[in-house]
């Protein structure tokens, strides 16, 4: 039976359709032990009893954009909240939730990203879904994917980071989202607008393995490094000083950022983590990341400060500190 | 900061709206020890090193329906998946994705219901995500649950299902396809007419712990009994016999699918489970599912035979067969 070129509704039916998508579009790319049998549920054997599972649903539009696509997302995201969870992602799920008419060759663009992303990144994609709404019910191709990873032996301090310790990121600011939104507006600038989408996990296994008193990791997707640093320091006596002329943006993000009016520090990143590292451990923290290839341009960007009361402040020099809030909502909607 | 009575965009922006949402309607609704930190994932300390992991998305139109709702059907449709592959559902998750402008308090009946499906399953909602994307861009809510349950020491034929045994399964067939498509299509009955939507975990703990020689368990969802059936015999020597007459239906689906010319048989269930069993145990399995709530209409309706071809068939009466296919797609989309 052949597939055709767009997606039905019949392929989304439990029928004979659907087993033709999933044998010749998922099964193909994806295939692993676990995947297989094709059962109800991948049956994966985990030696540790801690482990670490996470959800995430992905919308973005376009679904295809510079350096990478919904698919990269869905799998780069998935596998970075497991990542500085202090978890060694294993396995994903994902469920496709697809609009009838979504052309077959962007699927298989889509799931290409996913194996491509998941190789990458060490992990395995063992269980999926594939649901099909009528044409207008749907904005081509929604992803949901969950994760599992077995949780490391955490340093002593993690999760309790403090005044004295050292914030750092390991690259510029705000591509991913400046990208999407270049795409989406079609706007065309001399200098390439990149997303930074990425499995960070290779980048944090590094970062543990050298032994430092890591206290805090996460990768500051939407609302963008601003509203992790501030659900970081809310409630808190300290807060977080950020030094403006530390701060890594690419010109072409500085750029739009200036044009458009948007700070790149709330625009979300897909392949940035921050760090909170103890203070004596923030050099070695730095040129450990710099030693990775998605690490080159990390920067020590500022540290916790006492009597700060939860803010997070940007000095701007000679002294000057703005401060940085929380935002309320996404600037920038379907951004992954 | 008030929640306001519709889903806004911001509510999904990562910043001050979407953290009052999760509080206020995800936390309130599913709070549990691993939930409550709202890190990038879940912790959890599972004993057995065997899991089973899957993944579904849910996209029923409407979301309320008699019977049930797309809470009810996301958390016990995914609790089933995990119960038929002989694991012991534990940890699910759940990814929502939502149309600006959906009424928040249908979302909070959603959750309400979810977690009500997962108290009565044993299970603890673990992590979860929210998106939203403008009005237009989907209907209304999508919700991607994925679950991790402990498998269990399996009896030895799991999975080897052969002539000579038989088929049975726990109530009345299709009530859930005829329930949503009632109610879509503002259909008024005589009959009432219900979603079988329910977690079938309990039940199938039973049949285990009976200690039967179990070959095969599959919950009946898209496609129906039908399709199932033939998913089973698929590429065998032998097929499957059903006994016409002792096929169980609600009056109700009975005379819809009359009406409708549709067979219950292809529609879709979302609280029965087919189960393949050794001939000699057939009747205590019927005995064990009996006395289970949700097993109180059990049937025992057919069984493998040698020589079918992996066909599936239907006894009519009098020796007349006739062919039960595959179905190409469903025949009513946006079942579950």
């Amino acid at each position: 039976m052949s597939l055709g070129d767009r997606v039905l509704l019949a392929h989304g039916g439990g029928g004979s359709l659907s087993g033709a998508l999933i044998r010749e579009v998922f099964v193909e790319a994806f295939a692993n032990p676990a995947l297989l049998p094709l059962g109800d549920s991948a049956v994966l054997e985990l030696p540790g009893s801690r482990l670490a599972f996470t959800t995430d649903g992905y919308v973005v539009s376009p679904p295809f954009f510079p350096g990478g696509d919904i698919g990269t997302l869905a799998v780069a995201g998935t596998v970075n909240d497991l990542a500085v969870s202090g978890a060694r992602p294993r396995f994903l799920s994902c469920s496709f939730i697809l609009e009838e008419g979504f052309p077959l060759p962007d699927l298989r663009r889509v799931v290409a990203s996913m194996a491509a992303t998941a190789q990458e990144a060490g992990v395995s994609l063992v269980a999926g879904d594939t649901k099909v709404v009528e044409r207008g019910s749907a904005d081509g191709i929604f992803i949901s994917t969950s994760g599992m990873g077995e949780l490391r032996e955490l340093p002593a301090g993690w999760g309790m980071p403090g005044p004295g310790d050292c914030v750092l990121i390991n690259g510029t600011i705000g591509d991913h989202g400046f990208a999407v939104l270049a795409a989406r507006e079609g706007l065309d600038f001399q200098t390439p607008l990149r997303s930074d989408c990425a499995p960070l996990n290779g980048l944090i296994d590094a970062l543990f393995d050298a032994g430092l008193a890591l206290r805090f990791l996460r990768d500051a997707t939407r609302g963008g490094v601003a509203a992790i640093l501030n659900e970081l320091a809310s409630g808190h006596e300290w807060g977080i000083a950020l030094q403006g002329a530390a701060l890594p943006f690419s010109p072409a993000a500085r750029s739009l950022g200036e044009i458009l009016g948007i700070d790149p520090l709330y625009a979300a990143n897909e392949g940035k983590v921050v760090v909170v590292v103890d203070g004596a451990g923030a050099g070695r923290a730095l040129q450990v990341m710099r030693s990775h290839p998605l690490g080159r341009e990390a920067a020590l960007i500022g540290a916790l400060e006492s009597g700060l009361d939860g803010l997070v402040v940007v000095e701007t020099g000679l002294g000057a500190r703005r401060i940085l809030d929380m935002p309320l909502g996404e600037q920038l909607p379907r951004i992954c």
